[in-house]
């Protein structure tokens, strides 16, 4: 039985990167040095992250003036970064709190001792769409102005063409759709993206930053692991990188540029999307709870109205081999994740299994 | 060929347990839900981190109120993670100067802004031997004493039998020596350890912290990334934690467990390390600079004192499979670490080949 992960992250990578993965590790099994026992210092590994950095500086168009880092401990641990190596002039955040994660981000930048202002919310609309910027919004008052691109718990997005517009600088969590549709980085000062949803497994975050704002700042009683500087100076090799998780994030960076590139990957994510929320909308039995503007191509939340309901299919689900269907265990429902390498496959099997339930529920 | 790999981290894994990722990957090749796909809030994950902390709770026998967290970011992070949570009384640590990792740690807790007095030092001697507590030590004056039980560049170890006496907290960084023998976790009131010598790929630290010790600390300004307790409350998941690196790590800890344990580590390693030191000794060719009650068993630091020479034969061994034989770039010569994992077969190998060098030089 074809099996099929709807996880949120760390999610689905393509099915041709596991099987390089497993031959590189049986090519390389007596050696005593395998990808899981490199050196980082070793010509292997170094030529291994300088690739995954141009490939990415590629397929995003990333200009020469910001630097691309590769840093362990998550979008949480940028969460508290971000704001001690870029908020100190101010020393205040504007964040949109569009859900979850603006909201976690603000409180890290809290707990670290910088001011934040929650500028916009959709909270009280329980985040059925996406806040907007006030109309009076004074960037000149903030360091940055923070978003989270993906919303991967309520299922909206500010699209490329939807952003914050901001005289000043914008900070962006793209964790959960980096690469899933083309972004003009320029647009941003600073992005950054756990790897676990499009990029590869867990344990490396990439950080894109640009360099002559960093060189602005003046950081104090920060330590050489807490800031850019320190990953800039030694190519991210201030300390021993996560080796395994850079190569496998390399792995899918090629993926991604022999599927043609973000673009193609933004085709295939809006079919994937299009076809599922039409079935949904279509349904006189699932409801999106998110307007359709402001909907995730990567996220797809929606529910019965029915708790209870929910749940029993989403169980269902998990025996028919369809996993990881239910919603954050914040919102309940059903969150479809169709990440770069979730096949269309994966949604047809999909849609198949709802309809089916429907009718037996 | 068969080569061996003398890497000092990311260092030589045990072959089973590539063998086991090898085949683990192969076998759930296409079910969209491998090891490096799987939530880490899925049961097969949270089975894992829960093997893993009970497996390493019985081989270091940590008791219950120690408390044993996976972080990413490696030992520098928690050069930094240490000082903000645990040196919240005086402000003031203790370093025992044994080499280049106890002055970066010693350097990351005054950049957090913690004051730091180097109580020993045996850098004026090239650090050939370890500096001992002065007699007139006063713990009180300090939050704690840290420690680097390895000195990975430098060959040096404090072993389970030398550990400076003080009747304040102890903390260790155990990188490059945990479970290589036995120490006494009780004598400690934190240790911790990057992964990517004994334990598994790089990607994940472990670090052991006496819980009513950190109860104590009135910690400000401190994120929750860079707190234990949000570790300790969400047993390390806080956020996404590295997956594939913990699995790897829980293989590497049952394949300890299946030779012997710790116990049997220490035997094997007394055995690889005395035959190569007794060759390195008896030969009128190569010098070991550390004295004998102070070398290490998991880093064997030698030279022919030219260092020319000693990159040729570096070189050398390099092409004949004797991989990372240099010594680290800041003293030169030679390093050949012999973790857990490297089999005897490299030794007999190596002092093979540093027998035939010899002769041909």
């Amino acid at each position: 039985m074809t099996s099929y992960n709807f996880s949120a992250g760390p999610g689905v990578l393509p099915s041709s990167v596991i099987q390089q993965i497993r031959k590189d590790l049986e090519q390389e099994e007596n050696s005593h040095y395998s990808i899981l026992e490199i050196s980082h210092r070793s010509a292997k590994f170094e030529q291994i992250i300088a690739h995954a950095e141009k490939r990415l500086r590629e397929l995003m168009a990333i200009p020469a003036d910001y630097a691309v880092l590769f840093i362990q401990g998550g979008g949480s641990l940028q969460f508290e970064m971000l704001p001690l190596n870029l908020a100190n002039q101010k020393k205040k955040i504007a964040v949109l709190d569009s859900g979850n994660f603006a909201n976690k981000a603000a409180k890290a930048a809290e707990a670290v001792g910088k001011s934040v202002e929650i500028v916009g919310s959709s909270k009280a609309d329980k985040y059925r769409f996406l806040p907007e910027l006030p109309g009076d919004f004074q960037a000149e008052q903030y360091d940055y102005l923070h978003i989270t691109t993906n919303n991967t718990i309520e299922g909206s997005t500010y699209h490329q063409d939807n952003l914050p517009q901001t005289t000043g600088h914008l900070v962006a969590d793209m964790s959960s759709n980096i690469l899933a549709e083309p972004y003009d980085v320029t647009k941003f000062s600073a992005i950054f993206a756990g790897a676990q949803k499009n990029l590869g497994p867990a344990g490396v975050t990439v950080a894109i930053i640009k360099k002559d704002w960093l060189a602005e700042q003046k950081i104090t009683g920060v330590g050489p692991m807490m800031r850019y500087q320190s990953y800039i100076d030694k190519d991210s090799m201030y300390n021993t990188p996560p080796v395994f998780s850079i190569y496998a994030l390399s792995l899918v960076l090629d993926w991604v540029s022999d599927q043609g590139g973000v673009a193609q990957m933004y085709q295939n994510n809006q079919k994937k999307a299009e076809k599922l929320y039409q079935y949904l909308d279509e349904s006189d039995f699932y409801q999106v709870p998110v307007q359709g503007a402001d909907r995730s191509l990567t996220n797809v939340v929606f529910t019965t109205g029915d708790a209870d309901l929910d749940r029993k299919i989403s169980q269902q689900a998990d025996q028919e081999g369809i996993h990881n269907l239910a919603g954050h265990r914040s919102v309940g429902g059903f969150r479809a994740s169709l990440y770069n390498a979730q096949p269309m496959a994966a949604v047809d099997t999909l849609i198949a299994f709802l309809e089916r339930a429907k009718q037996e529920n």
